[in-house]
């Protein structure tokens, strides 16, 4: 018996999801849901319907787990309380700051209504998460350092484009080797936001704008680039659509830790990631997320969790018989 | 109130898990336990006793884990089973193909016993078995590759120690970079075990010993070193105990994988450790694995589990609600 996948917003990562679950043999698409007309929302899966999220809870019997793939900003706020009162639901609601508080509100209602709802799905937070927390609970007398890139920064795009006589951009966020060897060597060094990343940026330009002024408007934009070295290039549309297309991302948590009596010995674990296509990898994430949700509400249990309360056999397809003869 | 820890077996094992238990506020040793006459073993820490193995049951109310820190061929498969009808325990039973049924073992009498078992604790299996489940589960269309070192494998320096006319040795397990290269790159190679890994040995010979003979039979030693390039150093005792003292290890679970519709994207997942001290890394793993088991129990978990049965959580000494706010 598959697990019946519903999938509500199809954008990026509802897409990947789609791809995702066409990987995995055990997980099946049963719908799409859109808040678009579905009749314009054309999914690669044949043979799956696309319907209006106005008619989600006639699948409430028909789907095990519904993904949600709203922005944090203003739909999974609303959304994932809502639907843990119909459905097992995963998120990956990203606004770090606001995680305990989205905890609260999604637990009650999944409490309330017997099912599993696992927020903030994803690789940060989600696999980064999970790493700073083993290598922390590991080498306790240690430091954990998160690196993000070389990779696409939607935010940091979007916040250029806004500025006057910006026509397009992609901004790439790249860790600073010399950071990087720093935290290797064990050194536990102490960096600055500008020592640990730099900030790249392709921009298209309207015809006549002045680029000095954008130039400078992009450099000094507080929060966003004001704190980094940033490098700014012009380049022409052709250009930016054929070089700047994808979506990479990636990143590291490197975590130097003291052991021995005395703290004589030092030892270093690194996790990268290296990413083609950061939605899809976190759909791949989130549907490995699905399968666990399922398997947990199965065992009995409900409530809000996140990537560290699932036991990782929960994300595998196998048994756990399997699972000690070939991968422990 | 601390969680109390019991230590079976006092050799580089029990001394890191000593350590370990040192940085860990929530953690407090209670007893060391020894085959040898206690009197002549000498721990680290302050006012705490040693005793005889005999004496174990008395400490029956007085311990929250018992720590295994025999060897895997005969010490664990007759202890583990054995202390789990008394004791909450953890061991690092490391020899993968009796992994099953060791498991079955165990869990029968934790499961009678209403304990806790963790078995398998450590990096691998462990810290590098986790990685390669969650790994596959994101990933299942990829491959999942091992390297270990540079490091010293004890196994293969006794190994040579057995040989005719040698005084002592060190070997360390190297892998090759281009081998790595090549998985980093995407590419899913096949590799030969050649390939992946080469061995250097550093050989201390008695005197008018045929060192021909034995770097010939060195390098002839089937299973050991037949099926690697191997380098073999012929060096004094003095340089051996100057230069080759520590027990250095470490190593890379890296896997590729392909995402969308058409497997149009690659993605790369590298776990490295580079460790100063194998046995007390494997101890710092240990120390918060059994803190993991003392809660699990306390949750009324029973039976033998991996470290794939444990909800990462469960592994920290902060609260969920710091985790959430910290961490994820």
């Amino acid at each position: 018996m598959s697990i019946k996948i519903g999938i509500m917003g199809y954008g990026n990562l509802g897409r990947g999801i789609e791809c995702a679950i066409k990987q995995n043999a055990d997980l099946e698409l049963v719908a799409v849901f859109s808040r678009r007309d579905p009749k314009t929302v054309k999914i690669l899966t044949e043979g799956v319907g696309v319907y209006h999220v106005d008619e989600v809870l006639n699948f409430k019997d028909k789907i095990d787990v519904l993904v949600l793939c709203g922005g944090s900003a203003t739909d999974l706020p609303a959304q994932t309380p809502e639907y843990a009162k119909y459905f097992n639901v995963v998120d990956s609601f990203d606004t770090h700051a606001k995680i305990p508080e989205h905890f609260e509100n999604v637990n009650k209602t999944a409490k309330e209504n017997g099912h599993v709802a696992v927020i903030s799905s994803g690789w940060d937070p989600g696999m980064f998460s999970l790493n700073r927390l083993y290598a922390g609970a590991v080498l306790p007398n240690g430091t954990s350092y998160t690196f993000w890139g070389k990779g696409v920064s939607q935010g940091h795009s979007d916040a250029i484009r806004r500025i006057d006589g910006v026509k397009d951009a992609r901004q790439y966020t790249i860790p600073i080797d010399s950071a990087l060897e720093a935290v290797r060597s064990g050194s536990d060094p102490e960096l600055s936001t500008r020592e640990k990343h730099e900030r790249e940026c392709f921009v298209v330009v309207e015809n006549g704008a002045d680029k000095q002024r954008i130039e400078n408007e992009i450099k000094t934009m507080p929060n966003y680039f004001a704190d980094y070295n940033t490098t700014v290039h012009f380049i022409s549309q052709e250009e930016l659509d054929r070089d700047h297309k994808g979506i990479p991302h990636g990143g590291f948590v490197i975590h130097s830790g003291k052991t021995g009596w005395n703290q004589e010995n030092t030892h270093i674990i690194e996790y990268s990631l290296k990413l083609d296509s950061n939605p899809e990898f976190t759909s791949s994430v989130i549907a490995a997320v699905a399968r666990a949700a399922h398997k947990m509400h199965k065992d009995g249990l409900t409530g809000c969790k996140t990537m560290f309360d699932i036991a990782p056999s929960y994300l595998s397809p196998l048994t756990p018989e399997d699972l000690r003869a070939k991968l422990l």
